[in-house]
């Protein structure tokens, strides 16, 4: 399929592919009087008196806004926040779809990362979370780091964490079928912007002690070369401040995770790696090295982020499970926890008789998948105690 | 019917009187890359290119948010803009089933007009238009005005011209029944907050001269008790700046339009009043003076904001359809001509053979009436050549 053509048709005939709905019809007085005035102060009062009352009397329980000021859309750059939208629309319908999240796309015309915060922290009343998109590294660390802080819901900025998340549960999938214990894998992390950054210090957290993160300066390490998020991770994986390109890192690794640009790593560089290693070339649309080549290079497992290829690696199978995890639970916040929790939720859909080299994960579509990662981000919410419904 | 009470109840069931819609369903790998990754990227790329197809690929041409900073809400004041979301979500309930307009509440937690203002125009990209709803004078006025200028969308504070519009409509009609020119009528309106102020102008421009406008200080004048706006209105209908209470008002006059408070006027104040005078007390929940009593000191058509009386004067009428109309143009402003073609559209929904004393409006839950005020509207918006997508 060209998938291209075939979107711009699309989208010029949905014209949007999210849409509101109301939930009742209104036909007389009675019912007007009862959903609007003179009826409607009455929950207007009780709210004034409790504002937590905001998360019972009306959507806000259920209602997450997907934001982003366009400077960083799926692979293209910023393109700015109007050509962001049809993104976040997306989002807004798989939301809807897979986790009966209530989402809205908002696209802000300002790059100010103050502007960005404050205009955020206004408008939180509004939601029971933030999920924040498509946004600039470094600028993102900082914009969600200071929300978590200023907010008392979830703000879960998807291109890090979405993307953790489900690399992760691929990694744990294919530890499983290789029969490996994570700890023991040497990883190359090659992107460091918000992904790279996100996914690094997540599978450290999974047990990976060896790791290497590059840039297109090469390994990262704490000098002038690099931003500050880049520094203060290489601080923790680079003391010695070792240098080397992607060739050299590769050498003797068994993992890598690519969320970098198209055909960095050839067939060559993957043959210097050990022995099966695992493949995740997740750059977009197409990936730093092809699912054939690496298979044909001697990988063991190969997962990117197309569906052309098996093992698709996509965030869709987390933001939407875990958002409802979240509101069940009304959760505060979004702790380490529940994303261990969202990976785990992922892992156990696929059963031990399915999982192959060619399936590790779920399908984007699979429901159960959703359903999963809701349970577990929910127990794993009222677990760690930022439940505010429910006490552990 | 105990409104507040059954109203209290049906909010706690509903939690949300609007959800959203996913436009289609995802169930399998080609519609998620058509809707989703990789296709989403070339409507993205499109609307880069040209920033005007945000209204063609994707839900923005049809997406109103109803924003409030919970400063004026109904008669209940500043309570709050968490405390505002249950009004509205009922506008927003109310635009879906009347006007098919996509609207979603956005509740502000600031009262600064300019973070106000700027908060807005970074968002604006994101919709086709923008409601503004329960902000207090006389900052609406600044804020509706400074936007305005900069968007090149609508931009409509509800309660001010909603409520203008709609009364503009009872006015019309009720001149209709009575066989009387608009022109001849003494008018007194009494609240000169934001609908007072916005209906004084409205009916003006109707063909109102004679016209006494009154806050608690009495009828306003350019002096220091008023307020800008209001110095600046009473610079035109009270040049001599005469000074006088309601009471004095009303001698005389065969208009009465109240946005103030309850039980302000007598039946002895209507008695003073011209034969067959129209009261239009309006303040919610409890109006100026009751239908009943109204009726009783001889007036010949009374209006409340009420459903429990006949006359129920309620911008539900206003805001669906005249949004409704103003997208399908893509109209870049509400102008005049609109607003006018608003009131009238209201007027025809009403045959000669149904006009009474006790029918001057169509009902709110009227869908003829919707439709009515849209093509009207539509019709304004391209002929007075402020249609993007129409010549005239």
């Amino acid at each position: 399929m060209n998938y291209r053509e075939e979107s711009l048709k699309k989208h010029a005939l949905w014209k949007g592919k999210i849409e509101s709905a109301y939930k009742f019809k209104i036909t007389n007085k009675e019912e007007l009087g009862v959903a609007y005035t003179p009826g409607v102060a009455a929950p207007c009062l009780a709210i004034k008196e409790n504002p937590e009352l905001s998360f019972e009397l009306t959507a806000r329980w259920n209602t997450v806004p997907v934001i982003t000021d366009g400077t960083a859309i799926l692979g293209l750059g910023d393109i700015g926040p109007k050509a962001g939208m049809p993104v976040m629309e997306g989002k807004c319908a798989l939301f809807k779809q897979f986790g009966n999240v209530d989402a809205y796309p908002i696209c802000l015309d300002t790059k100010d990362p103050d502007e960005i915060i404050r205009t955020i922290e206004i408008m939180a009343g509004s939601f029971g979370g933030i999920n924040l998109e498509d946004i600039s590294a470094p600028r993102c660390f900082e914009i969600e780091q200071k929300l978590k802080e200023k907010l008392d819901i979830p703000v879960f900025h998807d291109d890090q964490h979405g993307t953790a998340i489900v690399v992760g549960a691929a990694l744990l999938n294919a530890c499983r079928l290789l029969k490996k214990e994570i700890s023991s894998l040497k990883a190359v992390v090659n992107g460091a912007g918000a992904a790279g950054i996100a996914i690094s210090k997540y599978i450290m957290k999974l047990g990976i002690k060896d790791i290497k993160v590059l840039d297109r300066n090469g390994i990262i390490c704490d000098t002038d070369e690099f931003n500050a998020p880049q520094r203060e991770l290489a601080k923790v994986i680079n003391p010695n401040n070792v240098h080397g390109n992607l060739k050299e890192a590769l050498v003797g690794a068994n993992l890598f995770i690519g969320v970098s640009v198209a055909n960095l790593v050839s067939k060559d560089m993957v043959r210097t790696m050990s022995e099966n290693p695992i493949l995740f070339p997740l750059a977009n649309p197409v990936p730093e090295i092809s699912y054939q080549d690496a298979k044909e290079a001697g990988a063991f497992i190969v997962g990117t982020g197309s569906s052309e290829n098996p093992n698709q690696i996509n965030n869709v199978l987390v933001f939407p499970g875990l958002f409802r995890g979240a509101l069940d639970a009304r959760a505060n916040t979004v702790n380490e926890e529940m994303m261990l929790a969202a990976s785990k939720g992922i892992c156990e859909c696929v059963k031990d008789e399915e999982l192959s080299q060619e399936y590790i994960l779920p399908y984007a579509w699979d429901q159960r998948a959703h359903d999963s990662v809701a349970a577990h981000v929910k127990e794993a919410a009222i677990a760690s105690g930022v439940s505010k419904l429910y006490k552990k």
